[in-house]
């Protein structure tokens, strides 16, 4: 039987990432393709702790269903968090419990999105956001960035023929793809045009909590006096991804038809996982894991960069970040990512080629770097092979071509 | 700021349900409002011991990001339960696991459904799938509903006058909101008629293995030779709610489509609470909490239709459910039940008022009661107020008045 679908159907696709990370299965292979966090970290004791806590004390209640908004403990917990940590001033009652930020994206797209309007974002941007909003059939208008965020005269063009604009979507901290952080200055004048433009911001902020150097800069939602900007926040990042538990802090009106919302969308988010959580927050230090995961992040990225420095041929430029899980490469204009990485896969090295985060294509000259799910030794081993597969596409001999390690994959 | 939202939230509106359900927080209150299972059934027990091990085994694994599709081994589980005791013949690669079923109903709008599409559903039909495909703009054709299931002559007027309907929505056993269950024959002809015209059919079953008398019978899915049934199956009334995970089975190209859309959503379902669940069912013998479910079930149905029988007035007709959380009343024509409900909450006792439950309004005279979440003396006492409050607004005598309990909420 033939089966008539909707006609977004025509426009979406499974992401790439998901069909490359189903390459990165074989034995052996160095992926630096997902985004995975570094699961050796993971506070599985202390987990299974409070785990045995909230299901021998609470076990009933916390097996059964619960409200859409979330647990009121956790969500005062994140609240007061934010607060403390990012300067926010937010109650409980302006946070509600997603089921991973995945779950905002959509639900924003749902609340904003009608056919063909106009959403404002990084260029490149997030996959999993083009792939959530496009469900709802908008315009994508790429917005030219920098190393210091937005550009915001470029913003003001965008807005000038584009007024309509539904919101626009920025990742300020350690974006993903690119690793690039945005200035304060910055934040400030693009929340400045978009207030005055009408144009609320969905702020998703995964990384903001992974930084190495320097001081956590204020999230837009910290410097908003409008309303304006839905912020997007997860454990998945600084804690465990596996539970999916995430939250949006939104202005009371606003978020309500979020939570309206997500009603439909699953109800609510596992009770048991969200205790877990709150409970885990109420007797255990996050900033002592967090300050051990940092550790582990610096020093990947630092060996990822460095042997990128060593190895990589002159005409390559990359991003440094400071923090989150990304960096970001581009390669010079005639040289395809998905050809390195079709040749790269047969080293037994994978990335994600950096075309699948421009909405309106083109670009197939950079690529997305993961440096938190591979051990040190394999960042080296996975980079120099990386490297000799590049110089051979570049026609050039490797800078540091005696020592790369092209040992078999299965090895 | 004024906030630019999509059109599809001019449309949408927070549950009634949902409403109610925040004033059956009130201490003292009997609900039938919720559609909660029996919380002290969960096997709280035993949960603990399989997350023990979950966490102690393969803990970086069970809080690491998954696929979306789902964990194998809980696929195979239900692929192989669903084909013992439900009669279908399904694979691990026909399953995906959703975060509850209501993701499966968001999700299947979301793949079928564009503005103005028609969704043939029965009369009446299940809020929150009305809540998630209102989402995607649809248009509800109601299809005349008996005891016995749709009414086929209607179904096939239906479907004349809109040849385009995109799917059908059932919920053939112990339907939410009226306890009825679909006969066999029905099933046949409703199939035959859906597959004659290439409707898809969008089946939702959490009831069918709670069933106290007779036998079960096989699902739309098992009947389907052409590969348009969707099934959707959950833990929520088998096993336990909060952990949020339920499945549906398509036949693979669609179950990919349905995959896609998952991705976009919320990357995946729990991967702890997938693992808790597959080594459950590892474990233990579900059959064996089921049993025991299914005996509070319909010792509680009992006792509520035993005391409608002494207690509700002559004018009144209610379904005999022989298995699920819900019977269905029907009050005469002139009778409002939200008034009923307003004056019934100064009394203490909660129910859903039917007309939440046709999607295109109407029949006022109706209301839903839930007998899985209330002890049997609670579910007395709360019938005999219902009955006076009834009996007061029918201006009859209550027939078992001088035993009702009409002591204070607090009480």
């Amino acid at each position: 039987m033939e089966i008539r679908m909707a006609k977004r159907m025509d426009g979406m696709k499974a992401s790439d990432i998901r069909e490359i990370l189903k390459l990165t299965q074989v034995p052996g292979m160095i992926s630096f393709a997902g985004g995975l966090p570094a699961a050796e970290a993971f506070p599985v004791r202390r987990i299974q702790e409070v785990t045995m806590e909230v299901l021998a004390h609470k076990g009933h209640r916390a097996l059964q269903y619960s409200t859409t908004e979330g647990d009121v403990r956790l969500r005062e917990i994140i609240g007061e968090r934010m607060n403390t940590r990012l300067g926010t001033s937010l109650s409980a009652d302006e946070i509600l419990i997603t089921t991973g930020s995945q779950q905002g994206l959509d639900l924003s797209g749902k609340i904003f999105l009608d056919e063909g309007d106009v959403v404002l974002c990084e260029s490149p941007t997030y996959l999993g956001a083009i792939n959530a909003f496009r469900a709802y059939e908008p315009c994508f208008v790429e917005v030219k960035t920098d190393d210091d965020g937005m550009d915001i005269a470029d913003l003001e063009r965008c807005i000038a023929q584009n007024p309509g604009a539904k919101f626009a979507y920025v990742i300020p901290d350690f974006q993903n793809p690119t690793g690039r952080c945005w200035s304060l200055e910055r934040r400030r004048a693009f929340l400045e045009v978009c207030t005055q433009h009408g144009i609320p911001v969905i702020e998703d902020s995964p990384y903001s909590e992974l930084r190495f150097k320097g001081e956590i800069l204020p999230p837009l939602k910290a410097l908003d006096e409008s309303g304006s900007v839905v912020f997007l926040g997860t454990f998945s990042k600084i804690f465990c991804p596996g539970l999916r538990v995430a939250w949006l802090a939104a202005a009371p009106e606003l978020r309500e038809k979020y939570v309206m919302v997500k009603q439909g969308a699953d109800l609510h988010t596992s009770t048991l996982g969200q205790r877990q959580i709150a409970a885990y927050l109420d007797r255990f230090d996050l900033e002592e894991d967090l300050n051990a995961l940092k550790e582990i992040y610096r020093r990947r990225r630092e060996v990822m960069l460095r042997t990128m420095d060593e190895t990589f041929p002159p005409g390559t430029h990359y991003t440094r970040p400071d923090g989150g899980l990304f960096l970001w490469v581009e390669l010079p204009d005639d040289i395809n990512a998905r050809e390195l990485l079709a040749r790269s896969l047969e080293e037994g090295v994978a990335f994600v080629p950096g075309g699948s985060f421009y909405p309106n294509g083109g670009h197939e000259n950079t690529m997305r770097l993961n440096y938190s799910a591979m051990p040190e030794d394999r960042i080296e081993k996975g980079i120099r092979r990386l490297a000799k597969v590049l110089c051979e596409m570049m026609g050039e001999r490797c800078p540091a071509g005696e020592e790369a390690d092209v040992s078999a994959v299965s090895v």
